[in-house]
């Protein structure tokens, strides 16, 4: 079993009830469970109450920090149809509710309808040709950046002291124990990667929503992720990420708004 | 009264709850009532029951088509902060839930932080130098264009029967009557006027979700707004809108999922 697959376990208790354990080993800045960790609980209990395999958009509300140690995720069916199911999942630590999802599952693989492409993937070196984003800067409170390799041309800017000034990151993103990427881990993946607005300076950044849309099921095991903010208003901020796989496909794009902290 | 604020008005029916009258005056084809038009009504309750004033960020999930006729809307206060809060709200026409949105508020007025905006506005002539995107293609079913006002140096090539082939669009959009745009319609007005897509000879799109990020209180009647889909795959698509107000700042960025009628 993938280290991802036996941290994001849910056991269900009966009533679209679930317990879990964050574990330690997914953590941000400060130790704080990454976003994209607690998202993981919510979709795991979801696919097991939703009849479709694929979360199609996943929207999550950021309420608290979420703590170390045991949580519930209670989950409620929305509403089933043939084409959609959507469902409400909420986690909380002790009796703190920390996120609330709601997210709509399909069958991408009966997704036989038009596509057209407007935009390219990044274009990126071979993974094996690339070096670590973080240089020598990794940091032992965060360990979700010994769970996820994240692979560029050259380290990030931030990381080497040295900001580009440009919101903007490319690069490869992969489970470390090469777990493959389904349509669930997705929606933890673009959230696993430092903020773009890093590259402006500043030092952390608190996600309130996160969007995701998965668009395909991934066919490689390394994606290139194109991260992005284009609008910091007031110390508010979106942040773009897309993911496409090996083989050219676009895989998940998603939207966050974030906050600086407060002067 | 301006007739936004009329056809959307919500009376509490205490505990949260609240009953309103969903009008024939804001729908899209089919006379089935707009989905900005739905979203309305949310957050007029939940305007009501969370302290801080602007809708930050809005996730909303398209259950069911509204109906015309009396709908309840039931509000659950999830968080309240000293920065943010977050509240749900479930909108139901008879005893079927038709939209469920969940939304953190936050004061605008009080986002003092940083600012770094690296996109413009829609280049546009002014609104008395546009003209109707419609040209004579006008459906009577289509009644919110009747109240959203949506101008354009030269009708939408879909409006003429000949698609442009590009999803993308740009137009000025208000409230027909003069009512100025406040933060909570904005949420509305990114949801107002025809999709991208219809730009590639497609006829409708159904959405599922919409997520709104609200980026500041507008200061001028119209607003100008971007719209693009880059992203079409196997009959999902993307849309983004951005809105800007004349004063050259942008006030709502959107992105919804939407699928394409099933073949």
């Amino acid at each position: 079993m993938h280290e991802w697959d036996a941290d994001t376990r849910v056991d269900p208790t009966g009533d679209g009830r679930f317990t879990a354990h964050l574990t330690d080993r997914w953590s941000g800045p400060g130790g704080r469970p990454n976003g994209g960790y607690l998202v993981a609980f919510c979709l795991r209990a979801l696919g097991e109450v939703l009849p479709h395999p694929d979360p199609l958009v996943v929207s999550a509300h950021y309420l608290r920090p979420g703590v170390v140690g045991p949580v519930r995720v209670d989950t409620e069916v929305v509403r089933t149809g043939r084409r959609l199911s959507t469902g409400e999942a909420r986690l909380s630590c002790g009796d703190r509710e920390v996120l609330r999802v709601v997210a709509s599952y399909a069958d991408l693989g009966a997704a036989t309808g038009r596509t057209l492409v407007l935009g390219e993937a990044p274009d990126l070196p071979p993974p094996d040709e690339c070096v670590d984003v973080h240089g020598g800067a990794r940091r032992s409170d965060i360990t979700v950046a010994d769970r996820v390799d994240l692979r560029a041309p050259k380290p990030h800017g931030w990381a080497q002291g040295r900001p580009t000034g440009t919101p903007h990151t490319e690069f490869w993103i992969r489970f470390a124990d090469g777990r493959p990427a389904d349509t669930a881990s997705l929606a933890s993946l673009v959230d696993s990667a430092a903020p773009a607005v890093l590259e402006l300076g500043e030092m952390d950044s608190t996600t309130v929503e996160l969007t995701v849309h998965v668009r395909a099921r991934p066919l490689s095991e390394w994606l290139a992720a194109r991260v992005t903010t284009r609008y910091l208003v007031g110390g508010h901020h979106e942040e773009d990420v897309e993911l496409w796989d090996a083989t050219g496909q676009l895989v998940a794009q998603s939207r966050q708004l974030a906050l600086l902290p407060a002067g």
